[in-house]
């Protein structure tokens, strides 16, 4: 059983700011309209934090990292130790999300939600029910047990970000495996072809993505997921432990009325998730920017999302959210910081 | 005449730091190619800046204001006189691009290049051989020696940027009617229909837009530029001040090896008018954004470049390139500071 918080509902965006928002970019000395996507995420960012004067400084990063069973059947380009290697390169300070969340000033707190590591990786937070998934090619990945676990991992780390006092969140994830986990949740919820959905990970050939699609195709059908299917069974069936952290935290962020910038395939999977657990989350999430990773196409499809950037990413670690950060930045400095046109004496449109 | 520096040639980038960027980025924790166009953006600063670490954190911002007879025409859905108040809110801070400069830690220097201005405005530098250009649908908009004094001022910016240390220059415009201008240029430079490329600047409909179209076509035939003709005469027949002097300032960062990160349809003409008076130039211009104006596209294609963003900007003042610029700084960020499968002890890729 999922907890029960899970389905709480979320919170409206304020419409009241959504309106003076949208009021105020009129009055920007600028022809309406002409700053596009920048003006939609200044008001949008309004409307969430339910203020005059939107931001995005504090921006705490939380990285989940989680091991497959399914790594053992050669679905990556990289052998399962990678995880728990990259766990000593995120908390050295080496990785790209480390240099990213330093460069931005973002508070980055790495949690092992489920990888192979027996041993304490200093400046990681351990919060798992065991040692990586089973190999879902053979059996279930997760007992529901380990699930809610996971999800309540996801809480519990949205929890421990109170003390930044959020503007926005950001949630990213590695480990080795996960593309294929999060392809087979995807298909399995979209009842989509999982030739469709599945891409390189890590940088697959044609061939590795075939033999990659056919072992998620197999195990759709072993464990009945080819026709609509609970969404805890799906992920007790095929899911990862930090792709299910992630969906609890999706949940958990918005419930606190914090907005959720979605990074690429796997944090977007997620979000799926989340959306289909309780709908109320969906408008909390601002999706950051669309991966290389073949099946992100149809999940933002799938969820309506329009991204920020597309610069051929497919690293996952919340890269891409993080790269889009100072977009949001700069959206926001823009609303609060432009002169009107009454401020600046500067003529308005011709009649 | 144009001056003689504008055809001195601009070095050629570094191939043994481009070469060297390669080598590292293959060495970062990553899988090779997954941070995309962020890989592909420290390259080729590392190559333009023959560095083994690439920068962008001193961008000086130059802003080039002009007016243009041809707004008597009524080709603009602002009066000619927003001009002169932008330069008072450009100087103020309340601009767009006083926001993003200042956001950013850029240096703004606002240019009157050609406004209607009279009285110094605070904080502008004014370099202009003329209050504003002729109105190109009824004669030529500048001389010969206006058309030269305006590459000049270009120059002469540049040169004032040198105690910046530049490590990539973004430069801008303003100017109510410079879509006309840009428009004509580059359907002259290009041959192509006026139709394909005139866009609604700050906001025409379609009826506006044909209207301009149609005046663009007959100042064409007016001025014999339906065929080729050199670039000279173009640009003293319908060009503005604050474009050439744009030219005129990217061929002299080029030469002085400072790449350039150029904005939207404006900057991009040009870059267009640079390339086309001296083709050692192009190597030196990183493209920031695909603007919202019709024509940029064309241009885009035309010059074979790739922008990093596409948030349906249309203001113009560097707006869009300012926008880009962080991405460029975590790309230099991301390629200086992560570690190596090496120094990180983290397993390559399985053979």
């Amino acid at each position: 059983m999922l907890p029960e918080w899970i389905s709480l509902d979320c919170a409206a965006p304020s419409e009241t700011h959504r309106q003076a928002a949208l009021a105020r970019q009129a009055q920007l000395t600028k022809p309406l309209g002409a700053l596009g996507r920048l003006e939609d995420v200044a008001v949008e960012l309004a409307a969430l934090q339910a203020t005059e004067t939107p931001g995005a400084d504090r921006v705490p990063v939380v990285l989940f990292a989680g091991d497959h069973g399914i790594a053992r059947q050669g679905i990556s380009a990289y052998p399962p130790e990678v995880t728990v290697q990259m766990l000593h390169n995120f908390a050295g300070g080496g990785a790209a999300i480390s240099v990213l969340a330093r460069s931005l000033g973002c508070p980055l707190e790495v949690v092992d939600a489920g990888t192979l590591a027996d041993a304490r990786v200093p400046g990681v937070v351990v919060d798992k029910p065991c040692r990586g998934t089973r190999d879902f090619s053979v059996e279930r990945a997760l007992t529901p047990a380990e699930v809610a676990f996971a999800c309540e991992a996801g809480g519990r780390a949205v929890a421990r970000q109170a003390d930044h006092a959020p503007q926005l969140m950001i949630f990213g994830e590695m480990g080795i495996g996960n593309t294929t986990s999060a392809a087979a949740i995807a298909a399995a919820l979209l009842t989509c072809a999982p030739a469709d959905i599945v891409g390189s990970g890590t940088g697959l050939d044609a061939a590795g993505r075939t033999r990659k699609a056919g072992i998620i195709g197999d195990a759709l059908a072993r464990h009945g997921l080819v026709s609509p299917t609970p969404v805890a069974e799906i992920l007790a069936a095929v899911g990862g432990l930090e792709i299910i952290a992630m969906a609890g935290a999706i949940i958990a962020a918005a419930q606190r009325r914090w907005p959720v910038l979605v990074d690429g395939f796997i944090v977007s999977v997620a979000a799926l998730v989340a959306i289909r657990l309780n709908p109320s989350c969906r408008p909390w999430l601002l999706f950051s920017h669309r991966s290389a990773e073949r099946g992100h196409a149809i999940v933002l499809d799938a969820l309506g999302a329009r991204p920020l950037i597309d610069l051929d990413l497919r690293l996952g670690e919340a890269s891409g959210a993080a790269t889009a950060l100072p977009i949001v930045r700069l959206a926001c400095a823009l609303h609060g910081g432009m002169a009107t046109f009454a401020e600046a004496a500067v003529s308005g449109r011709e009649s």
